[in-house]
């Protein structure tokens, strides 16, 4: 029985929990935050029941907490997370994530021509639907959508 | 005091546990078996404190049973793994992972002009050196180590 104890993974000290994330979302908003390369401790867990969304991901960060760039990040890609702050095993703060207005940097654009694919330009872009989540690019006005995505 | 037992995260029912991942390589053991294209309910932990190791990682994945070639590449890049079977709460297997002498199909050879990277042609690797992890492709002959690996 010594290996169900093991199993066991308990809440977190300090920290910040990062909870209903769609599920097929939780390795982006990981990626996203370069948590793969952390030497925090984490845990995940994704594909669990959820009353108010069916299947959820959740991530708890131990010793980070996040600035609101990168709460812009995951609201990107889990525009239904919540972040939920704690220390000495207490919450100390609870926010949903907000999808900003606009979005710079770490998101590239879908066009292959657009300058900042080919000089060290910083991307821009207009949040121009916040439901379907789509950007428009400030440089070549292509727009980027949630399903094309990828992160610099 | 809600969200804390939320956060708790108790042991799977039915499925596998692949405890004592080197933490470095817990999202690669993810990636290896399409973990992040999974239905099934998973848990992770990495760099979580390890008496034998320093830092781990470890997987739970509910409803499901590695087969030996799941095995092998779990050896490639986490040879300290543990692999527990569990069935109504119960541990009923549990197995070291074991270096396999021969690596066929999912690795990649590092090498960019083998024939293998142009053509249909399934890889098939030699393990030269079990400690350090070192494939020598019997194509080309050129050797792979683990610090190169890419799965197709």
């Amino acid at each position: 029985m010594e290996e169900r104890k093991e199993l066991k993974v308990s809440a977190i000290e300090n920290g910040t929990v990062i909870d209903h994330i769609p599920a097929k979302s939780v390795f982006q908003v990981i990626h996203m935050l370069n948590l793969n390369e952390s030497e925090n401790q984490i845990l995940f867990g994704t594909n669990l029941d959820s009353k108010k969304y069916g299947k959820k991901g959740i991530i708890k960060v131990s010793n980070r907490y996040f600035d609101s760039a990168d709460v812009n990040k995951i609201a990107l890609v889990a525009p239904t997370a919540t972040l939920i702050e704690i220390k000495n095993f207490k919450v100390i703060r609870k926010q949903d994530v907000v999808i900003p207005d606009a979005v710079s940097r770490f998101v590239r654009c879908v066009n292959p021509n657009c300058i900042t694919n080919h000089e060290e330009v910083i991307t821009k872009f207009k949040v121009v639907n916040k439901k379907e989540i789509k950007l428009q690019c400030q440089y070549c006005e292509k727009t980027t959508n949630k399903e094309n995505f990828s992160f610099k």
